[in-house]
């Protein structure tokens, strides 16, 4: 069996595993004080072209977006998001649960239109009754989305503007940023983010690390206070040098970039060879997860050696599947696919 | 000028404030448990028809509302609700500060249909991430709703069963519930309610109290605990009596509904009036709220001498308009509209 | 039967209610944006001599308190209060409902003292740990205290400056006003109130108002959008006009001093016939509470014929009971509890 | 530099890390439906002896507290707990971010006292204003507490009978579990505390473990619905198998137990050289944690080559101080202390 469900399924890239192991013995401060975070801290702002920025180390996506949405907005406010996000519909409600509304832009292909936050913004405040309604507080996207898909440079130019020229933050869950950054349609960089968002994370967890997303808060007016918020919010790691360790090690002789683009060739393969077969791609996804619409006997077949997703409900004759590539993703996986793909 | 903007332009209809003024040197002990809100709870709950009901009287909708719905969901549940409804529209998000989401259904009219109801559980059920959604806890609909539509009894009992099939309680915000229950198209009575909710709410704001909406509780499951519930949402009156005292006055002798019948009768000749005039009727409601679409002109000409809303932004011919009425509304104030309407 | 056991056992003061009677008839805009609403905020402001305050109406205490209070602290926040401060005890957690911890400060008859506040947020600045505690994000008191008691000007102006000194704000709840303003013993002024807090309200429903409690906002950094926030919090009455009325009337001919001094004349009568007759005063109140220490013979007679609560449990021979004058409270009524209690 | 500050300033034992080492590559399914998570929770309820119990592996101790906790209260409801416990003064206000108040009882150098649990609860009841007062919902005890002392079992067993007694879910910290259960002094098993419990967690984090609390839910009727009360907290890890592997290695072959007893034999070396050498003891902990108070110059001598934490602020004299060892603790390292101490 070979496994694409997802880009979480087993640890940490090598190189990573074994800066934990090398350092395990060693005691430092706890709650991440300690010097491998603090160099942590100063190689993720050097890759982001961000030196006034400030950076902390949570466990994971959803606590972090509850976190840092939850720090940055007022009692009356909501987070802008688009359907599809994750914040809205996999996340059990974490953002409710502080208190504030998602409130809902559309979906396309899981990103939203400036022009659809603009809208948004100025028929909340021509509408009488809008001190009755919840105030779009901040714009949460996803880079890449849920969907696997991008924004141009342009596009989050357009974004980052719609957001400044009405007063609220933008934040970017970065969960599989690096996937994004790689991907050869891409022409967003690390600074560009920072630059263009006010808060944003780089995923960890599913590019190579254990665990961990690298929150960077390039707007000075945001989150003052994040060392409680993190702690309230059950987010503050004991052993905080763990998640030091792991981006150091990610952010040393670029090894984050270099888990990404081989995680995103496998990706590129396995979409060229069910194009070239003639099954239809669904969502076009330049980056590490790929969604088809396949027969459902094809399905069937490949299941019987393939991992992988169902996205959504199985169809009448055909269905969306989706597949992911991580960094145990090897060449002779995906030749082995290929190989089932055309049997 | 003649005010139709809404059904809480005024006091309290004169027999309330009556009652209020008679009684109100008279010394009784505070938070509801005077004999005034006694006696008003054994008036409601016969007028239920529901003597095992618990009935609890609280100031104004919005926190009624947030109150009922924070009580009766567990941590990890959300609200089921019209897009269109109040909770999700008007309570500038009352119910997500207390932790929960509202779970939208496409709205009809301002209505919520059974087979979306069924449709939204089942498919959260066998989605296979459901443990990482919001999981849908109760519904929660208005009768009459937002756009003065009403469900029939049929219709009633198909979302009663919905629910309860499913496992969970249903919950009417009515606060406007009089008007639903005296129009002429209404097959449904205040027992038809009790029995087929499981809490449910008689608005007072809106029909002739100076404020005030009962609680009717008719599962003996759901809030075992209202007091501190009710005073933590900010909402046990003090005065207490001040709901018992007004609500004793609206069940006696049947002023409640009489208040609804006049002010619905005057509602249906506004419409018939536009009716006869050609105007188009934007949403056929019954009840004290109507809707029409009418040519821009004709609203510039009406807003000389009548003051009434716009409901959404004025259109480039014609714009939607809505007329409420109350209980101060007069046969007079009719004919005078008739009259500018056939100017 | 007289009562004695509090100061919201009756509706509101005559004057108070004709004005609601009057106007009672009258159209008006909703949720306090009507003509009474706005003069009497400009009559508040007069009378606080604070010109660029905002004010709102708010039904009651508990709303008032955790809208306040949620509306000026940041999420790692809590709020300093005394031990007994009613946030603390008696409103059913609605602080913490919010997300708030209440920070403790020791109770000295009902108040806090400047060096306790001071104390505390050095002591917690210079603990390590501190961003694993909850910081003191405002202060809470109350003027008259749950006791009765009132700070001076000069404990006022040490406790503002202990706050501002600290950056943090200053809140003071005035639910019984009234009856410290006009007590003989006291020094403060409204206007000092004002210059002295960052925040305050007016009570009216203890002092001769149906309901409603007037909200000062004087430093403009705070609740910079408290209508949403209202409203979220089920505070935003919808026939708002009913406080806008009220507060008119209170404040037109000084109307709310007057009330205030012939309840606290009463207390005074009803105190000094205690002492006279020799019973220990439990808590020295110069306003409208007053706590003696009774044998439980004299309180179990005096409850033939007065109704009182008691404070606290009943204890082996002597009991602590406490006695409150109100609007209805009449000399007649004095006279004849000073001849129970001479019996 | 030899360090004593806390048991967190180290990875994992060797045996857990070389697990996570050798599974490292293998893929599972994520959120903690893998094989060796499955297989934990069996270790783990073998354990306890505790075959019905549900088991779920959270990554910290304060997201357990806060989503166990606000999982079991009511709405209306607070938890009990020591003054001093970690939820009240470490936790940056995590459980009122949930919504509900911490209700504090005397700490017994750092235990509550049965008595005053039931004295609590009885008066509670007692008062009749309970209503408007935050109801006892559950009580949080650590075991052992933040000062290193344990419960007897006979203690235990009172106040788990103070707690069913009064209906109330008895739920224990169990951060440090294993150094409490190794004690010379302890009487109590992991099958007692399953067993008196209703709810309560094993700590890895700070037992040989990466990161880590293993909850035991022994009370059928609580948290019905824990995991998306766990994802909602932000508290659901995605590589759910990190979890699993290393509470497997850490219940098999009594690992869990094997570390703790090297752990508090070095503590209670450590002690008895502080005691040879004629310092006071201050909290009499037979645990791994260990206080002492120590004149100002030895605490300044020691300090030069020993790392420790002081344990509030610096005495005139003479201060508090903690000790503590960990898995890094070695025989050579007391020796070394020891040495330090008699120099």
């Amino acid at each position: 069996m070979i496994y694409f469900d997802t880009d979480y399924m087993a640890g940490a890239h090598p190189k990573v595993m074994e800066r934990l192991v090398q350092t395990n013995a060693e005691q430092t401060i706890g709650y991440g004080s300690d010097h491998y975070t603090l160099r942590a801290k100063e190689l993720v702002k050097q890759a982001c072209s961000a030196p006034d920025a400030r950076v902390y180390f949570l466990v994971g996506g959803t606590q972090t977006n509850s976190t840092v949405i939850d720090g940055v907005l007022e009692r009356h406010e909501g987070v802008l998001a688009a359907e599809s996000g994750h914040i809205n519909v996999h996340e059990s409600g974490a953002i409710e649960a502080t208190g504030h509304k998602v409130l809902t832009l559309p979906s396309h292909g899981g990103k939203v239109k400036a022009e659809d936050v603009r809208n948004f913004i100025s028929n909340f405040y021509s509408d009488d009754t809008y001190e009755h309604m919840v105030a779009p507080g901040m714009l949460y996207i996803s880079f890449p989305t849920e969907y696997g898909t991008l924004y141009s440079l342009k596009e989050l130019e357009d974004l980052s503007e719609a957001c400044h020229g009405a007063g609220i933050p933008l934040f970017i869950d970065g969960a599989r940023l690096g996937y994004g950054l790689v991907a050869k349609e891409n022409d967003v960089t690390l600074a560009d983010i920072a630059r263009l968002s006010d808060v944003f994370y780089i995923g960890g967890t599913k590019v190579g690390a254990l665990f961990g997303e690298a929150v960077v808060i390039t707007n000075p007016d945001l989150l003052k206070h994040p060392v409680p918020l993190i702690k309230q919010h059950g987010a503050l790691m004991a052993k905080g040098r763990l998640l030091g360790v792991q981006f150091e090690s990610l952010f040393t002789d670029g090894l984050y970039y270099e888990i990404s683009r081989e995680v995103v060739q496998k990706a590129v393969r396995l979409k060229e060879a069910f194009v070239a077969k003639g099954y239809t791609v669904e969502v076009d996804s330049p980056t590490n997860q790929q969604f088809f619409r396949l027969p459902n006997d094809v399905v069937d077949k490949l299941k019987e050696n393939v991992s992988f997703e169902m996205w959504g409900p199985r169809g009448e004759t055909e269905s969306v599947v989706r597949f992911v590539t991580g960094w145990t993703t090897t060449d002779a996986e995906i030749d082995k696919l290929i190989e089932y793909i055309n049997q």
